[in-house]
Formats: C-alpha cells, sequence, structure tokens
C-alpha cells in the first residue's frame, strides 16, 4: 500500500505528533490526529491541519491502515495492550517512543492481525507540545525501526514510506541495542544536567547570590534539564536497567578523576581531557547542533 | 589616571587577550601586546592592533601603567613571582585568570610598590586562540573584582575602567566565595562533559556504531569539552579543593538518583525533575546562550 493512499491516524500530538502531523499532512490519503487535550486539538485545528482532529481515539483507529503512537512510553504500552480489546486494530502501528524494549514485548502481544513496528527518530528539542512543533524536525536524521514479531511486510513498507516522508534516514536496529546506546547519549546527559541543577540549587540555598557566577557552560550542560516531564519519567522507567548501569560508570570515573585532582596528577587529567576533546571533534567537527550522524558518515550504517 | 591617558600593556593575546586588547584599542593612552608566540603577534598585527606588539616581555613592563595578566593561571602566577624581581614592576596589575585564590596569594606576595587586583571576566568561548577574539566577548557580563592586600586606590580604579571600556559590569567579591561558585558553575559542567565522552568512548570501543545516537543533546552536554587544554588544567589545578568538594556532591546525587530509579521510585525522580527543569527555566527563561545575569537583574548585585 502507497502511503499517499493510506488512512494514517497519529495518536498524541505534542512536539513529536505535532510535528508528524506537520510532515505528513499532504503524504496521506487521509490523516486524522487524536488527542485528549483540547489545546492540543485547537492548535491542529488552527495550523491548518487538513483533516480529522478527534478525541476519540476508537474513531480514529476504525479503518485505519497505519496508527502512529507520539505518546509517552507507558502510554504507547497502554494504548497497544487495548488495541483488539476495547479499541479497534489498526492494520498496522508505528510508535516513535525513546525506548523500545518494553514497546517490543508490547508489541509481541498484540493480535496476530496487527502488523507492528517499533520506531524511534533521533530528533527533537528540549521543549514539549505541540507549539513548537516542526515539520523539517526530523530532515537528514536517522530513525530507528525495529522489528517485532508482529512486524508484517506491509507495516514495515508503511514504516519506511513515512520514514521517507518525514526526509529522515531508515536506521534498522534491534531493541536492546537500541536501549543501550540511548542510555548513554540520551538519558546519561539529562541525568548529568539535572545533578548540575541540584549541586547549585543546594549551594544557592545558603548563598543567595550563587547563581550569578552561572554563564553560557553552566546553560549549555544543564539545556536537557528543560525536556519534558511525563516523556523523561516513561524513558527513564522503561530504560531504568541501563540508564543505572550507565550511571554507575559515571560516577566510577567521577570519582577516578577527583582522585587524580586532589593527588595533582595533572598529567592523567590533561591526557583525559585531550583526548575526549579530540574525540568530540572527530564527532561534531563543523555543526555540533546538527549531531553526529550527517557530519560523519563512516559511523553511520544507512548512509 | 584615565584610562585614556594610561599606558596599558596585555600580557597574552590568546582568545582573552586578543579579545581585550579589540575592545580596548582606541581606549587607552598606549597599547602594548605581548605574546611568546609569533601566530598570536602576527594575528595582532593582521588585525589592526594599534600600537606595539611585542615578544619581550620586559620592554612591555618598563613603564607600564597597568599590566594585564591574560594567560593560563599557572604563568599568571609565574609572571607575578617574577615581579620587581627579573622584571620591571608595572604601576599597576590586573590579572584575568578564572580562579583567584591562589593568584591573591602570589599577588600579596608582590612589592609594595605594585598596586594589584586580582579580576575574572564572566564570559568566554569553548574554542581558544585569537582567531576567535571578539571585541564584544565582555558586553553586559560580569566581571569580578577582587581586592587583594597589594590593591592601590589607582589599581583599582584602573581596573575598573577597564572593566567600563569593555562594557562589563563590576562585580566585587571575595577570592574565597569566588573559586567556591566557579568550581561549581563552570568546572563541574566541564567535567561532567568530560565524564559523558569518557562513558560513551569506552561503549564505543566496544561497539563501532555507537555513536550513531548521539544527537543534539549529547552535544550540548559535552560542548565545553572543546574547552583550551592548558587553561583548564591550571584551572582545575589551582581550585582542586573546591572541585572535589563539588565533584563529591555530583556523585553523591548521581548515586542516590540511580538507586531511585532502581527501586522505580518515579515519584521522587519526577519531582526533582519538575523542581529542576523550573529552576532553570527562571535561571534561564529566555535566551539560555546568554547566561543567567542579563536576564534576572534581581540576582544579580551589581544591577
Amino acid at each position: 500500500m502507497k502511503l499517499e493512499n493510506a488512512s494514517v491516524s497519529i495518536i498524541g500530538l505534542g512536539l513529536i505528533g505535532g510535528s508528524l502531523a506537520l510532515a505528513l499532512r499532504d503524504r496521506c490519503g487521509r490523516l486524522v490526529g487524536v488527542d485528549t487535550d483540547q489545546d492540543a486539538r485547537h492548535w491542529a485545528v488552527d495550523r491548518a491541519f487538513p483533516a480529522e482532529v478527534t478525541a476519540d481515539l476508537k474513531q480514529a483507529l476504525s479503518g485505519c491502515d497505519l496508527a502512529i503512537l507520539a505518546l509517552p512510553v507507558e502510554a504507547i504500552l497502554a494504548v497497544l495492550s487495548r488495541l483488539g480489546h476495547d479499541l479497534p486494530s489498526p492494520g498496522s502501528v508505528l510508535d516513535v517512543g525513546s525506548t523500545k524494549r518494553a514497546v517490543v514485548q508490547a508489541m509481541n502481544q498484540l493480535p496476530p492481525d496487527v502488523g507492528a513496528v517499533a520506531g524511534h527518530p533521533f530528533a527533537g528539542k528540549e521543549t514539549s507540545g505541540p507549539r513548537d512543533a516542526d515539520a523539517c524536525l526530523f530532515c537528514g536524521r536517522p530513525f530507528a525501526l525495529v522489528p517485532t514479531e508482529r512486524t508484517s511486510e506491509e507495516g514495515w513498507d508503511l514504516a519506511e514510506q513515512v520514514v521517507a516522508a518525514l526526509g529522515a534516514e531508515t536506521w534498522v536496529i534491534d531493541a536492546d541495542e537500541h536501549d543501550r546506546r540511548v542510555a548513554c547519549t540520551s538519558q546519561l546527559p539529562f541525568v548529568l544536567a539535572l545533578s548540575l541543577l541540584a549541586v547549585g540549587d543546594k549551594r544557592a540555598a545558603i548563598d543567595l547570590s550563587f547563581w550569578n557566577a552561572a554563564a553560557s557552560g553552566f546553560f549549555d550542560t544543564s539545556r536537557l534539564a528543560s525536556s519534558g516531564i511525563p516523556m523523561m519519567r516513561d524513558i527513564l522507567h522503561t530504560n531504568r536497567f541501563e540508564v543505572t548501569l550507565a550511571l554507575d560508570e559515571t560516577v566510577g570515573w567521577l570519582q577516578q578523576f577527583s582522585e587524580r585532582l586532589a593527588s595533582e596528577d595533572m598529567k592523567w587529567i590533561e591526557t583525559q581531557h585531550t583526548h575526549l576533546r579530540q574525540l568530540r571533534q572527530t564527532l561534531a567537527p563543523a555543526n555540533p547542533e546538527a549531531g553526529a550522524i550527517h557530519e560523519n558518515n563512516d559511523l553511520w550504517p544507512g548512509a
């Protein structure tokens, strides 16, 4: 089935769902947007979302060829558990949640007639909500697609057409591999951002002008603390095993750094800095905003 | 003495010294730039640095009313130890190093005829070297001035005129207070940036396509790893007591986070995230790049 003939429903019109809606609105046979939040629905209508906008999940799933679940991960799991029970089964389902192991497990339990693909676009902003939605959010970015026991040929084909329509690049990966990586590259920087603010907050409580000293480096490093709260809670919860492993490794490294510094081993510190600075320059030589993959195609299997 | 009649020497033409030179070149009676590096001197000549550019420190300090030391902290300490010994004493000296305790101790040992003020402009980039020098680097930013036992009225007055000429704002602070704060707001985010890269580097060594998953959040959080190597070595070394304290607090918070996550205490995690996200928004509501002080004048004693 061609995407341009397919009936597609986007469940959830937040930053990601709203961006999907803007990018896909002229690329599908029919596009339905679903959100229980009235403001999000009003946004969809205001931004000239071309088709139906509804709060009725059941209606949006009836006769739907592809349902895209753009919700926090635990809400994705809740919707998956209802498909074929109190909610009608769509022909295919694709999620765009940020962790994949729990989603794949839930997809494996779907009725056999639902074609299910787990997905994760590597794109986002540190804001949330549809007001910042952007049709180009996914352009040139990798979009992980994870096969499940319920993946049908048509479901996979539709998912690949969605990725292409977004201007993104398909990256086929296994759920365990995916979750292990994002623990390090997404959740770990988020928790480090929080830790920086938490330590500052404690100092500021006894030193009211403490924050005067915070400059751009502080704000760069703490930026991810602005991520959406329910989204991060679900991501951390469903990936807690990998995230705690990554945190334990980080704690070990920081303790080693602290010990070397206390013993004035400036040679070790300089060597580490030189190596890691070079590493970062290799990964993001021109435009750090854009992420690694555009800039270093050797590292990108889909390129 | 008016700055416009003063003979000023800038010792060190890196990012900070070069930016000082561009900002001060039309504001002093005479401006001399000093660097042992030929490329830095060529840059100063190319960028129409209006006065003398030399590699000869002795010559630059002879008859100098104000010497501005724009060097890594340990090099500042080395120059200070030579003033009045094998190097001529300038009328006054101002440093712009990023830690202040060690500098103030060294200034307190200067010959009594040298007026000495310790300083630190809260501005910078994650690059180094004079090519990125910018006359507006200090505009609107706080510039810490720390009195020493050698601070003369004329030295302080000249330092305040320099701050005003840069478009920066004087922030009078004690050396211990200063170093305690920057450990948290500058050095801690730097070490966290390194830790993120170090953990990723270890993973990537056994998983060659690991870096595919790194996106803008990873690069924001690791940006400070690009800071200059000798500069950071000296900052960490001279502030090692406060930095190790800040690291130990961070390690404690990360361990607590990891334990709460492992025990699925999502309520605690959500509460922390909500509070710290709000804190960051209060500190940097409009433009996180600019730092806190412009944006929240209530927190800034000099405003």
